[in-house]
């Protein structure tokens, strides 16, 4: 039986998460759940999963949320805010710590849970980005396993399963494209409604946007550098529009090993929930009527400079890939609140980039320091151009 | 270094591996070459190989090899004949086999390279259906390996590697189709000549007509039950024109994991010699040029009787499978001699099987005999129709 907590269970992955769990229950239970403002779905959950304790934003929210535990002979324990965070997962009843909060706000609680010798689903894909081999090698010495949620991250470790990592010749990385990958595409005119419309996946709206722009495919390149110890020279992204096969990883010997399935997150969630076993799900396999015709071609990098400034960002490293993911975080909430165009996401980082003095980034403060900066420095583009062309 | 026999060395399986073994030389070599008939294409493979011992098939050619081996100065051991066959791959410089044999033919040697101890890279499909879980009892019993060589088969034991096997919910054996899995076929009308036009795989004879029957997928089932101990009815067939997907494994939990590569029969044999260890080679991995357009759809059964024959054997068990592939090597032997027409390989199969009566098949014995009594009725079918229409 292993004891989940979940880290953000009101989000895209949280919810599914819930589900899978919710359909295994033989084999798992919640112990543990965090919400960042939905409280009225935290509240469903509660009833439904009883955890033994939850964690919230505020100490408002949680004296409230008390209250309501009281009223409904609940015995969930309530912690919240930063601290909270940190204790839910260091709770001596989980075993398993789902990282499903989005953003920078995922590090803390993360390595606090490697820390306390937690097992990690890891579905944050910026902590990687930050402070990955910082993270990578934080587990390293606390002997805990980072198991990727992210379906491309979950892809390329089951295709490493019993094989040797020192025989990766080449990890090839597949992106759906997104909805902008078609010709004939006039970016200065995509809106947020264009740009929310993902052509594959249900996912929540800050990944999503960064699908459209490709930045999304840059992160996960280098979460891959970080999680599978490759050099980014070694990533091979490759569109493939029908998000069948979730990557692919090539060895030596001219062998490639895929991993497919179709587009439903629930897949890679359970897989890295249930890992090293694989559990019977109703989950859908193999369907000829979808799998029918898979593509592949190459990403257009002059249409999409989110992802080569992600790439540049994994080249240069140390601070780089954390500024360039705190300009992208920034820039993209600011297209989600109407405030820029789609194409000044990418403007927004590279003026954040140009700016910066790339450091070692040695310890978690520096990057951190230079993650705050980057928002900072971005915030002000912003604020400065207004709706910037 | 692994010291290798190469049973059937001037076959297209047999000269392939010698490409591969010559290019990975501090990794292995030939220590014993065996042969059907083609002596001078042997003569340059001893120049080149340096074995320690061949095996040819008559005491006469055995006596004029020995003849032009000593005017060479070359030490090579000749024997002959199907002991010949034996002593070869019992010597006790080889630790792995290469049966490359193609038919019945390969059965003593194999079950004697067992018995023995060696390591079984298994090129030769046909043991397997006669014989597959005598075989595969045996291995067990000497703890022997049999790695696969086929593509396919090679495929799901790479997509194996560090599984569970009791997890497998279905194997998706693709199927390039052969080069009459087009509409508008007349099938009354093919030629040998069309008949040995492969779309994409460069193969021996045998396997290249057994391709376009589709013969050759309903023997690469039974094969993979054998293989991996699943039943019939978890293997899907389905066609895959590009032959770049060489089979699949769907787990339990709705991921598939699949092999790729472009079509060449290098990678399989090199990976079933260096197992467990992959090595460097030349042969080339993902290419988007290749890999632009995977397309997979169902097979036309009622156009491929071959295909139902061969599923129908492997329901029915027994000798069914050893008749079942008797009557087919005799028919396509008569339809390689120009004997017999294309749709006539199906009848001759059908006739023989609804005339056998099936028997368990407990030992080597019986399955012989089913297969000696399947040759002798086929023939006889062959013989009285002349070219069966």
């Amino acid at each position: 039986m292993k004891k989940i907590v979940v880290l953000g269970s009101s989000g895209s992955i949280g919810i599914q998460a819930l589900d899978v769990i919710s359909k295994l229950k033989k084999d798992m239970a919640v112990v543990g759940l965090s919400v960042h403002s939905n409280i009225p779905l935290l509240k469903s959950q509660i009833k439904q999963f009883k955890p033994k304790a939850v964690s919230v934003n505020s100490p408002d929210e949680a004296k409230n949320l008390k209250e309501w535990l009281a009223s409904n002979k609940l015995k969930t324990t309530v912690f919240y805010g930063k601290e909270g965070l940190e204790q839910l997962v260091s709770m001596k009843e989980a075993d398993t710590v789902l990282a499903a909060i989005v953003g920078a706000a995922c590090l803390a609680p993360l390595i606090k849970a490697i820390e306390s010798g937690k097992t990690i689903a890891l579905a944050n894909k910026e902590v990687l980005i930050m402070a990955g081999y910082l993270i990578t090698s934080l587990a390293k010495k606390h002997s805990v396993s980072i198991l990727p949620v992210d379906s491309e991250h979950s892809a390329i470790f089951q295709c490493c399963i019993g094989e040797n990592k020192s025989k990766i010749k080449k990890i090839i990385l597949t992106a759906s494209g997104g909805p902008f990958h078609k010709p004939n595409i006039d970016f200065s005119k995509i809106t947020l409604k264009d740009a929310l419309a993902h052509p594959t996946w249900k996912m929540g709206k800050k990944i999503t946007i960064d699908s459209a722009t490709l930045m999304n495919k840059g992160l996960e390149a280098i979460e891959a550098c970080v999680l599978f110890d490759v050099d980014i020279d070694k990533i091979e992204i490759v569109i493939h529009p029908q998000s069948i096969i979730h990557s692919m990883v090539e060895y030596v010997d001219g062998s490639i090993i895929a991993q497919m399935s179709k587009p439903d997150m629930r897949i890679p969630i359970q897989y890295a929930l249930t890992y090293p076993d694989r559990i019977v799900s109703n989950l859908s396999g193999f369907d000829l009527a979808k799998f029918a015709k898979l593509e592949f071609y190459k990403p257009q990098f002059n249409k999409f400079p989110c992802l080569k400034l992600a790439l540049k960002a994994a080249r240069s490293g140390g601070t780089f890939p954390a500024v360039m993911n705190a300009a992208n975080e920034t820039a993209v909430k600011a297209f989600l609140d109407e405030k820029i165009s789609f194409v000044s996401i990418a403007k927004i980082i590279s003026k954040t980039m140009s700016a910066h003095k790339n450091t070692a980034g040695k310890d978690v403060e520096t990057i951190i320091n230079a993650d705050d900066w980057a928002r900072k420095y971005a915030d002000n583009l912003i604020r400065i151009n207004g709706r910037t062309k």
